[in-house]
């Protein structure tokens, strides 16, 4: 047995790469990109792809250098996800909602030696680019004009800081390219940075293999068939929208793109594109939810959310309209989700309260991942399955990031040499083998000695009719150490009076223990927001911790 | 870039034994496996498996050492997927139809230390043992008892050659029991004999990345969602049920055993267990269409084919019954299908005949194999993609085996170095990259310096109404070399009369050039078959061959 060992024939790296050219074949004739008046097809999009691919190679782009791309949710987008790496560069999105600050930082720490830059971003990325200390070396541009119909201007002013535009490198491009595959599997094929709600944007880097795995992963986990018509309303600058681009030309999907979304938006194109699949962060969810337009669907649209857990109410609106959610955890550093709260059958015969409170669950391993566990992060041993010890939780499996760029500082904090990734997030094992994420480790507040989780205290603010979002922070306090501040906003939509701070109090009292009940409580019109839409609570924190303490001790 | 590197968390193997204990996290209350009366549950498979692992390692199996099995569809064979390769040890799935010689020859070969024994192969394994030289190393042999209701009895008289029976490994085994996964993801995990139609049985070794591969691919490119019925219409002895059983665990199928079957059986248990899904050979399907049970199916069955093209009339029957054919292609040397006729979406408008034809393809690489062409096998060249140019299948991919055990030769023969792995089989690629399998290298007929295959002779000569089954080998001739020689089985059933070779030879000429024409048509009552139903072209090709020339030609 001992001299049979990988070979040639049977060691090609994995990479999502090759999905394309068989999507050309098998699915040539069938909608492969839709945005505005615009359809491709599968056979056209393998031929973009090719042509920008030998046309940044023509451009002096090397194997493992960075590509930038600053766009929203538009075909070129979706292309670059395949051009890139096929040039044999390494892919980097970046979040169209940074200050053009963060942009430059990022831009200098990826060494990136090409940018392609939608036109409505144009001035985000100049101005970005004059932030770069002058001795830094500046990357090419490439202009992204919107040709489809799109609610921006072409503006062909400003074209001289540009080398090209899109459009010209696909004309220019050779259409019968032959792109080497990657050396290895674990060449890199994307640099994505987190998105800094607890601090400094880091950059994760994922190999071929990585995302390889996470595709089939998440295309079995999810069910995903053959050409399912997927809504982008998750960005793809956000963790590769969590490897979908490249899942979707595995199954031949069709990719409906938007510049953005609102909710009577999204309830129009899934009637018009007959939409079967869509992503989101629960506040995707919120927004459907509260638009005017939502009438039930005339086909159930599958949604699957992550990065918080659905509310129940949000949950029971949204489902009561036909979508039917699936519930998953991911990190930006695990390429997708790999942990999904698999449905039991006999789940749907409990009551709706019921199967809110499972499905907020993150769940269990998808089979692209080989372990998680919930762990005592001091002693690394597995905490109690008993749906309250708190843990930090730990994973391990292929789809797991090669590390954090020039970072190895931050890469051995987290993938540590026991053979674990720590992930930061912070929950519970229940006895059936389900985990639940209560908070980021940052976020559990430590009052009187007791570990409570901020995530539990908002679930229950969240409950109250009146409230519209709701986070739950430590506020300093002398006696207890930390207690419970929340921040809310409320609905104010008129159905239900607004609430006094020690309405909010009273209504936790009756469903929390008294430890967890927040001492503070502050309305706020808008809770502070990442560029995705997370809510930054780190500032609340600093809010919170600027205060000072809760409650005065006399001395003796 | 070049520091970040595979690291323990993002390196643990690729491995299908995982799906086991997440099927029995998820689908613990689930079916998992059912035979006659008895139904498990995925917790209790899982449990079943640790313990019957616990106990292989008790016996003093070793990690590395083989572990044959010789039993049909039942549970025990399904739990052996797992067992074998969690006590470390590689499995060896035994072909139930084998002569005790050809049984001794495999145990020799593969150095098995252990042997499951169904109970109903026990002379044929204590035989296959009388035949061991007697300096060879005897393998211990481990019983299945039938206690499941099945049609076998439970003879314990002749115990005393077992050192156990199967329950009772289970019964002593630790339901604890940890295992520890493969040091290495390319470590083996199966030995599986090739059928041997053509030569002597080669032992073809994969390795637990390459099965993982296999299984992602499958599940993914026949779209098998959550929780199918998988009847095992295919005897999992064959390439380990195209890996299947390991497949099940990943979606918590409920997987139908059965010891032996007929078409009444196969239509009763769809019936009974609602049965979505199955694989089999052509032969499966003319089966079940010629089962006096044939009746519409209440809902549509998955049914997968491989080994050969269906040939268009049994397609057509047995669609008309409810059953969704899909065709694939693989070899024991892909660890399942890798290339499956991926149908187009406009097919569906054409008719019968044109459907047929198209589905009759092998068609396009399923997204686990990297690459799949037809070449010139002496140039490597791609043949001309027109649908007629004959070369040999090659392919390149991640479930390729490492080889075959102990035969450098052989597997250097098929494993170039030039990176692809030569099938032996003989094909066209079709101008929309299809690819379509004409025949084994070894049976292409060279007539008058004309390549024909022998395939596309034997499907004009099942489209003659009187035809049960068809077979087509070279017979020597003086002039041309060689000719095309017919061998017939008729149906018989009184539909139609039956035909004379002459009428024969006219209904080829209607349809094929001149040359393709079988010169020579012999009627058999049965075509001789190989133990997993596989005609045996290579005994017809010796009769063919003992005939003699077909023409005579006159001396000058």
């Amino acid at each position: 047995m001992e001299d049979l060992k990988a070979s040639p024939a049977n060691s090609s790296p994995l990479t999502p790469l090759g999905f394309l050219e068989r999507a050309a074949t098998v699915y040539g004739d069938c909608p492969s990109v839709v945005y505005n008046n615009t359809t491709y097809k599968w056979a056209e999009t393998h031929r973009r792809c090719l042509q920008v691919a030998s046309s940044i190679a023509s451009l002096g782009i090397k194997r493992g250098d960075v590509v930038s791309v600053v766009a929203p949710n538009i075909p070129a987008m979706y292309e670059l996800h395949f051009a890139v790496p096929m040039s044999g560069a390494i892919l980097s999105n970046i979040n169209t909602r940074l200050d053009a600050r963060t942009v430059s930082v990022l831009l200098r720490h990826s060494e990136s030696k090409l940018v392609f830059v939608d036109h409505l971003f144009r001035s985000l990325v100049l101005e970005a680019l004059s932030l770069l200390p002058p001795n830094a070396q500046r990357p090419l541009l490439v202009l992204i004009a919107d040709h489809h119909g799109g609610d921006g201007q072409d503006s062909s002013s400003a074209v001289d800081q540009f080398c090209s535009t899109y459009e010209t490198l696909i004309e220019k491009g050779d259409p019968e390219f032959r792109w080497d595959p990657p050396s290895s599997e674990w060449d890199p094929i994307s640099l994505n940075y987190t998105s800094g709600t607890t601090s400094a944007p880091k950059g994760v880097v994922h190999c071929h293999r990585g995302v390889f795995i996470i595709i089939v992963n998440s295309l079995i986990d999810w069910a995903v068939q053959e050409r399912p018509v997927f809504l982008w309303t998750l960005p793809m600058f956000h963790a590769n929208g969590w490897s979908y681009p490249w899942a979707m030309a595995a199954v031949g999907g069709t990719n409906i793109c938007l510049r953005r979304f609102d909710g009577p938006t999204v309830f129009s194109l899934i009637r018009e594109h007959g939409v079967t699949h869509m992503c989101g962060a629960p506040v995707v969810l919120i927004m459907l939810t509260s638009s005017p337009q939502n009438e039930p669907l005339p086909n159930p649209v599958q949604i699957l959310t992550a990065g918080a857990p659905p509310p129940a109410a949000v949950l029971f609106r949204i489902e009561s309209l036909g979508f039917v959610v699936s519930h998953g955890y991911g990190l930006t550093e695990t390429a997708g989700l790999v942990v999904s709260c698999a449905w039991k059958p006999h789940w749907n015969r409990l009551p709706a309260s019921e199967r809110a409170r499972l499905k907020a669950r993150q769940g269990v391993r998808a089979i692209g991942l080989t372990e998680v566990d919930v762990v005592n992060a001091e002693s690394g041993a597995s905490v109690k399955r008993d749906g309250s010890t708190l843990g930090e939780v730990v994973m391990r499996g292929g789809s797991l990031m090669l590390g954090y760029l020039k970072d190895p500082e931050e890469t051995s904090k987290c993938m540590k040499e026991n053979g674990w990734f720590y992930t930061g997030d912070v929950g519970v094992m229940h006895p059936d083998g389900y985990l639940e994420i209560k908070d980021r480790s940052k976020d559990v507040i430590i009052s009187g000695g007791e570990n409570l989780s901020s995530v539990e205290v908002e679930s229950v603010l969240y409950t109250h009719p009146a409230v519209n979002e709701a986070v739950v922070v430590a506020r300093p306090d002398e006696f207890w150490g930390e207690t419970p501040c929340a921040f809310v906003s409320l609905r104010n939509d008129g159905s239900t009076p607004n609430p006094t701070d020690k309405e909010i109090m009273e209504f936790c009292r009756a469903k929390l223990p008294h430890f967890m009940v927040p001492k503070t409580v502050v309305f706020k019109d808008e809770l502070p927001k990442s560029s995705v839409g997370k809510i930054l609570k780190f500032v609340l924190r600093e809010i919170a911790t600027a205060m000072g303490s809760s409650s005065r001790v006399g001395r003796s």
